[in-house]
């Protein structure tokens, strides 16, 4: 099992990450919390003042999304955390020590701590975990508590989530006199893990294993408890459980079903599970289901979760483009999932997946600027998808900010005498393996090139395996060792390359990964991408953008062998490698007002280009296709 | 102008439309007044007794579907009426009796009739016509009184609704003291058209030019009204009144917008009005709409309204094909709208229309068992369309139940020595044109065939102009006259060919309509089609089902040169032609678990058939798809 390095301990000092996490700490982590105050998410903790009207009305389920806006200002303060180690805020941390004495003033005497029902509906609390979110708010208070005490060493946020994590324990579980509920809506099942890592307390630990473990158990809780209500659980809105992934106990899971944000957090709560209780079976299913997702319904771009209507996944190989729901959240939480499988299983197909929303699905669902954001993350628009300053339901603006200003975790993980190296791009790390102070300087363009320089700074000479990483998308690598190139592939195990060997200061390892522009295709069941063609090129996969060729790209026509030029474009929105080809393109100019006709459109040459997919809809309004239609 | 020949003159003694409109007659009108009794659509008419809950929840936008009830039962009356003049039936008369027996008793003494503002909000009738489609309702109870009278001589129901109706003359106009409204959802103008050539009062004619004229003035109605009740109208949930054609006044627009059957029935009553009123102004608005209809917003199949939001139109050219709404009550009206426009001008465009929706986008809306229905009239489906028993919202059931019991009345139009023959398919009719008695036999096997043979009983010699429609689909015809092929080139008038002579007893006219299968492909701005494919004979829209191919169509790839053999296939069905032919296959078999990679699907032979889409999801589950993929 491997140990991930910290965020705090991974620079990005130049290249790709650098403007976006730059970017994140500066604008917006202050803009979300403008945007929170702004919107009343902030005025739910004026515990002493009586409850105003609803700034987000109740819907058929009976939910509001403002029973759950503790999640949302519980993740604004994860990812403004993330930040706070290396460069210190007093501003933002005094508007967390706000938000803190005020959760701290609202927790009831017993522990239980949630803005909504304290306020409102007090003796309503713990009656629908169906519904109404109450674990998952505190889940995301937990995780925004435990990164503020990491950052700060402030203990006040987390004794608060300690006391409402011991009400749980006392209401919860399968002792007589206990409530055998479990919340709809995973995330507090990650977040225990975390405070268990923090704490070493092992009913933390057990909590999360028994929400696990409960979770799909027959009859189900949730009946139980609409009947308590004195409602036909027939009656449920979402007409299965299968939409919270509670339709069968977890272990018995194959198809990844349901609310796909709850899916990902279920399945990385699984993985956190089998790491830490050392869990075959958990970790089984976990495979199955990542091969499920992975091989029947995940988008080119990492996004996945085609329907908007139950937020999640419908049949398999159903992966509409233009209705794609794709959500950021889950394209972010499925970065979580698989750098979780990795730790316990150094697997390439994991990091892949994590290499994927990372420059694809997850990366579109915030602006250049750093202050608009996609909620739904299509992968083919005639312009009417533009982004939003802020969302009505706004639970992804702070999972794309938490998932940047915590990215350095992703990159490194050790264990005994080994360093794993994930991903690639400009950093400067420093890592603790065995008693040996490492410290590692990664130069490279990537993903704009496959060239990668490891410079190793050692406090002493050691002998250390390293495990890199060869991306899944990557047909030709080279490594060399001071200058010196290696053989690796009787090394390579499960996407990984492993070096042992004697290391000393100044050593230098260097990767190569051709990278040439590469066309895909969708497997033949995927309907919607017959006859397409998407690009990618490394890790990043390409759009284009009417902003760019003048007319909607769903007219263009791929010419099969044609060949696409990358160039490094330094004025696209802070530089990116752009591909350059000749396409051609449907002609309307023949049509004459008729809609259909017995002849094929005729087609004429037309120059395009390709921008990376998360850059798109930073210019202007207008049509964007990922899966460009091949002559 | 031309006056359409009565449906009850018209009878389909054999050919294509025999079993349709015999099933219609047989199966549909008994069933659907099962469902309506099963259902509790007429239990709203118990006025004796206090009202249940409701059958249909109240929405967000404050209607709940049982606002309409009247509605349905309304049209079931129209429907079930137009069969009984040929086809007497006491208990279907029983059935309509007992519910005008309940409106009546009902009825409020100044006349207003509506079951669900009688029953439950007397007081707050006519305070919403934004909303609550009360004269919507009442449009559809004066349709079916006046097919009912028609039919049988009974003036009960027609004088409770012509009460009905002075109350709206006392109640709404441009009079001081009346409220200047109009129902937000049309279809009173045209059934007050109809009214009005019932009883020639011209109150009748003018209350329907009234509601169009003032259609769309601002500031709106809509906005009083709301304030009025106390309510932001900003708060409308449909947000613009162009879901209800009234953003502008019904002459100023020009596209196509908001929802389909709304517009649909408008611009029906518009057509009506410019017939009834000479009115130029308002048939140019008419022609700049179908032509903007046709040209960016129809799909192939006759359906139209491609959004499940707005149950109507969004942007042009915007045609999915899997999430298309296309409502059967939408392509019904079409051809409610096509077949007036030509009365007006005798266009063969409007001809064309009604034919489309006539063989493809309205019947597929109808089982071939006659109980069974589609809502929504999807292009391509992966398995999960399948036709409904019933409907939460039963509007189409019935809609396209009328549409078939009174076909006979769109076949002929006559005016002053002219016959105009719009459609064909066999049947025999009987026109009085000038003081002629013409009784016209069609013998052919049309749609399945090109040869259709007319032969004239004529009750004396007369001079007559015959104008025969040739379909826009149509590249070769002949017209033969007692044997003897005529040039008719001279004589084509926008798509009618004219034959003018001195016909006498036993004359007989052959059309012969080359009947190729031809390849369609769509506008370039047609995204959703690009590289796609769809197969048509005559006005025959074909489609792929997964049933006869044992694999999803989604997979196949047709050739572009190959070539397809139609066949008339017995067992299918009730008889029909199928088309047959060599495509290719994308074979899935060396895929081994990825979903994505970088070489094309290879391909593999595959034969394969088309069958008429109207047809699909008469057997077993699967795929289906209309527009397929072009290698």
């Amino acid at each position: 099992r491997y140990v991930p390095v910290d965020h705090t301990r991974v620079s990005f000092d130049a290249g790709f990450w650098k403007s976006w996490s730059d970017t994140a700490r500066d604008v917006t982590i202050p803009t979300q919390h403008m945007r929170l105050d702004e919107e009343g998410f902030l005025e739910v903790l004026d515990f002493d003042k009586p409850a105003g009207p609803l700034a987000r009305p109740i819907q058929p389920s009976g939910l509001s999304m403002q029973h759950f806006f503790d999640s949302d200002f519980g993740k604004w303060i994860e990812a403004a955390s993330y930040t706070l180690k290396n460069n210190p805020n007093p501003d933002v941390e005094a508007k967390i020590d706000a938000i803190v004495e005020k959760l701290e003033n609202g927790q009831m005497a017993d522990g239980y701590l949630n803005s909504w029902f304290i306020r409102r509906e007090p003796e309503k609390r713990w009656t629908n975990l169906r519904d109404l979110h109450e674990m998952y708010s505190m889940g995301h208070l937990l995780e925004g508590a435990i990164a503020y005490y990491q950052a700060t060493g402030k203990r006040r946020f987390l004794d608060v989530m300690i006391r409402a994590i011991d009400h749980i324990i006392d209401t919860f579980g399968t002792e007589p006199g206990k409530l055998r509920g479990y919340d709809a809506h995973e995330e507090i099942e990650l977040a225990l893990v975390k405070l268990y890592r923090v704490t070493g307390d092992p009913r933390h630990l057990k909590l999360a294993t028994y929400f696990v473990d409960e979770r799909g158990r027959m009859p189900s809780y949730f009946d139980e408890e609409a009947r308590r209500r004195g409602e036909d659980p027939a009656d449920y809105v979402y007409k299965t459980y299968a939409y919270s992934q509670a339709h069968v106990p977890v272990r018995e899971q194959t198809q990844v079903v349901g609310h796909a944000v709850r899916a990902m957090y279920l399945f990385s709560a699984m993985a956190d599970l089998a790491y830490e209780n050392d869990d075959p079976a958990l970790k089984s299913a976990c495979d199955q289901l990542f091969d499920n997702l992975t091989g029947r319904q995940l988008y080119v771009t990492g996004g996945l979760g085609p329907s908007a209507s139950n937020e999640g996944f419908t049949r398999e190989f159903d992966l509409p483009n233009e209705t794609a729901y794709a959500e950021t959240c889950a394209a972010v939480a499925l970065g979580f999932w698989s750098h979780r499988m990795a730790q316990i299983d150094l697997d390439g197909k994991f990091t892949d997946a994590l290499e994927t929303v990372l420059f694809n699905g997850a990366l579109s669902g915030i602006s250049r600027d750093g202050e608009h954001y996609f909620y739904e993350n299509v992968l083919e628009s005639h312009g009417q998808n533009r982004r939003w300053k802020w969302h009505y339901c706004p639970c992804c603006p702070t999972n794309i900010a938490r998932f940047i200003t915590s990215l350095g975790q992703y990159f490194y993980s050790v264990k005994d005498g080994e360093v794993a190296v994930h991903l690639y791009g400009a950093n400067t790390a420093e890592l603790d393996v065995d008693d040996i102070f490492l410290r590692l300087q990664q130069d490279t363009a990537y993903p704009w090139d496959g060239d990668v320089r490891l410079a190793l700074g050692l406090s002493a000479p050691a002998s250390l395996t390293f495990r890199l990483h060869i991306p899944g998308w990557c047909k030709k690598a080279r490594i060399l060792v001071n200058g010196q190139e290696i053989d690796f592939a009787a090394s390579m195990e499960k996407g990984y390359a492993a070096i042992t060997r004697d290391w000393k200061d100044g050593d230098e390892i260097r990767l190569s990964f051709d990278m040439p522009v590469e066309r895909v295709y969708a497997h033949p069941a995927v309907g919607e991408d017959a006859n397409r063609v998407a690009f990618k090129r490394g890790p990043v996969v390409y759009c284009v953008e009417q902003a760019d060729i003048g007319t909607e790209p769903q007219r263009l026509r791929i010419i099969r062998d044609a060949a696409l030029k990358p160039r490094f474009d330094a004025d696209l929105l802070g530089g990116a490698v752009v591909l350059e080809g000749d396409a051609l393109e449907a002609d309307a100019g023949d049509w004459s007002g008729t809609l259909y006709r017995t002849t094929r459109p005729s087609l004429k040459p037309k120059a395009f280009r390709a921008i990376p997919y998360h850059l798109w809809a930073n210019r202007d309004e207008g049509a964007m296709q990922v899966w460009l239609t091949e002559e």
